[in-house]
């Protein structure tokens, strides 16, 4: 923390895209942009806490060997469960405080290819197990627009670090709402890729049947790039689908015009705050100016998609973590140990019919969502951001209800596997940013690039960005 | 029932090699082997009751119309959970007595296209869920060498048919000895190929991670003629591996000199009744004669494997019966469904540790078993062929023990998902017959056919027929 701070501020790109083009037309150098990053990572950690280790000294001899490749020179960091081979990852657990990482994670290895520079990890919550970002081990990350709020979680930190324009881009995962949660609460981009999109070798699991790797970055066209890169099979990943690749980037140029978007009625918008559904509607009205189509629609199964998606996560994190919690039941946060605890119980029968529904109720979903329309749009998130305060389940006990509601509008999603992309539209009441989401048919990420980067295009939120801290 | 008994006995052809000789030749026809199956089959039903359903009108007309093809006018007839569209397919069970099942199998669709002809449906342990062959719905199988003992199961009609010289092959299925121990029960020879191998499409599911169809037939070469037809890949059923169909018929011919045989030491020769000892103990000094090395080796984990085998499968088939036992508590017998009411108590955690470790098991048990062998030899049956009385669980309730007996050597191979072939190797005290079990690496099939057939080249036990009933 030695570091002029008149680094921090210095003008120039804040998009990756930007960044891009300014590191190709000689406007600015890798490690330029690598010395900003870590002073910003250094100004803005006693406030946000994004980051749980940052690796300064190797960004920068990173910074220093130029490469070639679509990524070549740009600052990212990533959610500690994603792993480089002989570094510490933590997990966001206690027990793993000290735990060197065996393999690196097929992610990292591509966007290492790509010229990607790594800043180090980001603080999550503890074992991808709750959906706020408080951390007892790490101590919370908070949300750079106002440190008394949640950033969301799981990939708290990620989100964080993104939203202060510490690094243009992050990993996360997201297994009922980790990456789109996080990117709502701090007024960034979430991409959840469908399930098999993107390689896990590598990468904690939290509950593999759902479980997926996706970016957060300040815009859609930037998670368009990061996507190019590490979609696709991987050999290390048998779940890694052998589905093509499109043209990510020139979906994110393409004109939205004639593209239709499908509001649903009922669920989404049952416990949604006023100022979330205002923004909710000024987004529809953006959307239509663009010449895109909105039409209502009648979504099935919602209340029981909720619910088997938890079926699934419990019984596979309970599964991956009954050894752990017999061994070193101390060594978790109250409220993620009980709840692991009581899904110990989940009968075999629950949870293989949980997973047997999954393909009936991904077609009839399907066929009634995306009979006429290319994607839905939803409210990422149904409340106001919360205060840390107020979410605190150690405190309160009230674990349920608390998760309940952060991740009411991205559960589905999960279980069926289908991708969906949080962009940021608006700030409510409390001043936190609010997002909507795009979801669509299986492995149509081009789609939402491309609804999304149109949105963006007309509008200025993912411009804003917090004040330094002085 | 009103044939003249004269086809019955008719000479010829008692392997389906033989009978494809026979055709080709021209010494038989299709007809005359159909109405031969046919007289035999009904001059064999009221001892052994190895069908359910006789479709001798339909195999007539099949059998008239004689196709080109590598089984054609060869008679066969499959377990009656293997399904053909239109045709009432019981899977055992009182509840599916007029259920039409709205599929055709991809097996039977193979055998159709390659001339065999389908006698009808065989006997089968309730919804697959035995392993003795009795059936309180639809009366038991009966073992054609002696009525008052057992046939094994589940597929009890598929081995007594084939034993009985009635067809010359016949499907099976097999989660955890249901085609091998049936097979040993009979004096017949049977393959469960390596998970994966051959297509489930249109089969009734017992425990899918486990289930697997394969073939009896009188002698191996006879089974590398049918897993020739039906191995392989099928996009209806995605579990179907897309792995190369070596040339199991060229296999059946290979001498096997200069192979390994590896002969574990401990658990399966733990239980095993004097008499299956001295049959086993003559099949080496067999294979020792002809050249095949054998050495000793020990096993990691066989306990563990009898257990997770019956974890998963429980597990599964709990789930599967779980609304029907709801529904029709009253259409089970009582000891299966005791059984499967207890597994619905089987933890999702249990469950998927099950299935977690089955990778690492895999990888330890194939490096102790075949770092220097081809294959394993042991015993497919630890005991005598028991009676059906002495091992009536509706009667005694001793479920476990009686079933822990039947499937002790061939369980550990359905949890790892190894091809396991039963192969005639002698009679016991009790004039019954008993068979070996070899046991190869996934996928390798053609090893075990290549063993198999040359202990059969120099043995006869496949050329025993037991006497027609007068």
């Amino acid at each position: 923390m030695t570091d002029a701070p008149a680094s921090v501020a210095e003008e120039g790109a804040e998009t990756l895209t930007e960044a891009l083009d300014a590191l190709a037309s000689g406007r600015t150098t890798a490690e330029a942009l690598t010395e900003r990053a870590i002073a910003r990572a250094r100004a803005w950690q006693p406030q946000i806490n994004a980051f749980i280790r940052l690796d300064a000294e190797a960004a920068r001899a990173a910074a220093r060997f130029a490469r070639a490749g679509p990524l070549a020179g740009v600052p990212m960091a990533h959610k500690d469960m994603i792993y480089r081979s002989g570094r510490v990852s933590t997990c966001g657990s206690t027990l793993r405080r000290n735990w060197v990482a065996p393999v690196t994670a097929t992610v990292l290895a591509r966007l290492d290819t790509a010229g990607a520079i790594d800043l180090g990890t980001l603080n999550m919550s503890e074992w991808a197990g709750g959906a706020t970002g408080h951390n007892i081990h790490f101590g919370d990350a908070c949300n750079p627009w106002n440190p008394a709020h949640v950033t969301g979680g799981s990939s708290s930190g990620s989100a964080a670090a993104v939203a202060a324009g510490i690094v243009f881009a992050a990993l996360g995962s997201d297994t009922g709402g980790s990456i789109r949660v996080p990117a709502a609460c701090c007024g960034v981009a979430g991409l959840k890729p469908t399930w098999g999109r993107i390689s896990r070798a590598g990468v904690m699991p939290r509950a593999p049947s759902l479980d997926v790797i996706g970016p957060i970055a300040r815009t859609v066209e930037d998670i368009a790039a990061v996507l190019a890169v590490i979609a696709g099979p991987d050999p290390a990943d048998p779940t890694a689908a052998d589905v093509p690749v499109p043209d990510y980037r020139a979906a994110a140029k393409a004109d939205a015009r004639g593209m239709t978007l499908a509001v649903p009625e009922g669920w989404f918008h049952e416990e949604l705050d006023t100022s979330v559904a205002a923004a909710l509607e000024a987004a529809r009205r953006v959307f239509e100016d663009l010449g895109v189509r909105v039409i209502p629609v009648s979504l099935p199964d919602l209340p029981a998609l909720f619910t088997l998606q938890a079926v699934v996560t419990m019984a596979e994190a309970a599964a991956l973590h009954a050894p752990i919690m017999r061994s070193y039941p101390g060594s978790y946060a109250r409220g993620l140990f009980e709840r692991q605890q009581t899904a110990l119980a989940i009968p075999a029968a629950t949870y293989l019919d949980a997973l047997r529904l999954r393909g009936p109720m991904l077609r009839r979903f399907c066929a009634a969502a995306f009979a006429e329309a290319d994607a839905l749009l939803v409210p990422a998130l149904p409340c106001e951001v919360p205060t840390r305060a107020e979410t605190d389940v150690e405190a309160s006990g009230d674990w349920g209800a608390v998760h309940a509601r952060m991740v009411r509008n991205t559960r589905a999603f999960n279980y069926l596997g289908l991708p969906a992309l949080a962009v940021p539209c608006g700030v409510t009441a409390n001043g936190l940013p609010t997002a909507f989401q795009l979801a669509g048919p299986p492995f149509a990420e081009a789609s939402l690039i491309r609804l999304g980067c149109a949105y963006q295009r007309a509008t200025d939120w993912h411009r804003r960005l917090p004040p330094l801290p002085s």
